[in-house]
């Protein structure tokens, strides 16, 4: 294959991502979304949001880092944020998803994009900071306007979704400010389970 | 509403794009794509692809163009490229649903976001002819992909994808090249019905 041919071979292998589907439901609660519309919500908030990071972010590549951040699922499948078994899994799965989807493009795009998934991943700079915290606020803001339903359905405790956001404000204080009143309202109103083992 | 309340406001509507169904299927035929998982391809698309632009583009701009370029059809609807009744009158209603998507926006926004989707219509800057050719482009590798099933459907014949396509070759000559072979292909196959029309 010509360098064109594996690019476009890594277009259209990428064309799975739009059939796996996450747990969170559109905002109109019709039905699940799935990760190239996740994906492409982010690369919308990225650029809209991007006044809110808590450090400076290069908008280009933080684009691009959401719009590849989830594709490892095309192998590994999307592991709902509050499945425990599936979490303990989910590295060792995601990184041999990695190791085949990255090497469909020729050398030097497999490095620059596999090494923004793993700066995602690893959670240190500004982006992969941001990036983060967009991934996590996206679905609260979808699940909030959709009425709590996914939230309901996994009987989603305070404590399991306030444990997962323990470090979505790193990316933005604002953003997490805003996301955490939409939480303390749908505790109050019972779609998130007001939990006694809170401190 | 504040500033933050009108960018999350915008990012809400934007989800309806999830909602707007073209007539494109999947690269395995298994359903038509939405709006949102086109403008996620397009998008990946202008980052992977960006070399093979005739003129330099900024893949920044160049995204947030693609990302941005149908959200119009919330209320416009997506007008399938052979259609020509809805062809007739697809630049009013979209106008229309400019005025009212980007207004949800603070003003900078949206005047910002509203001038690349007009450089975006307009097609004369590098940015705006290569978004074009992504834009033509993405849908031939998925129904290649997909075996013709749309082009047969619909009945398309040769005259009128190679109408559709006349300046596609004006955001980069070696894509279309390769676009252009995948047509001649499904011709051959039968996919596209060859015409006595063509000079």
């Amino acid at each position: 294959m010509n360098r064109l041919e594996q690019q476009l071979s890594f277009i259209l292998e990428l064309d799975k991502a739009k059939r796996i589907m996450r747990q969170t439901y559109l905002s109109d609660g019709s039905r699940k979304e799935n990760d190239a519309e996740h994906s492409w919500h982010l690369a919308l908030m990225a650029f809209v949001l991007a006044e809110y990071a808590n450090e400076p972010v290069d908008v280009c590549k933080l684009m691009k880092m959401v719009m590849l951040h989830d594709i490892i699922e095309i192998d590994a499948g999307d592991t709902y944020a509050y499945d425990s078994e599936g979490n303990a899994s989910k590295r060792q799965r995601e990184l041999k998803a990695a190791e085949r989807i990255y090497r469909l493009l020729p050398e030097d795009q497999a490095a620059e994009y596999r090494s923004l998934w793993d700066e995602f991943e690893a959670m240190e700079t500004p982006e992969a900071k941001f990036a983060n915290t967009l991934d996590k606020i996206q679905p609260i803001l979808l699940t909030n306007a959709a009425g709590g339903q996914s939230w309901r359905e996994h009987g989603v405790k305070e404590s399991q979704i306030k444990g997962r956001n323990a470090r979505t404000a790193e990316g933005s204080e604002s953003l997490w400010q805003y996301a955490a009143s939409l939480i303390e309202e749908n505790i109050r109103k019972g779609n998130i389970d007001k939990d006694a083992d809170m401190v």
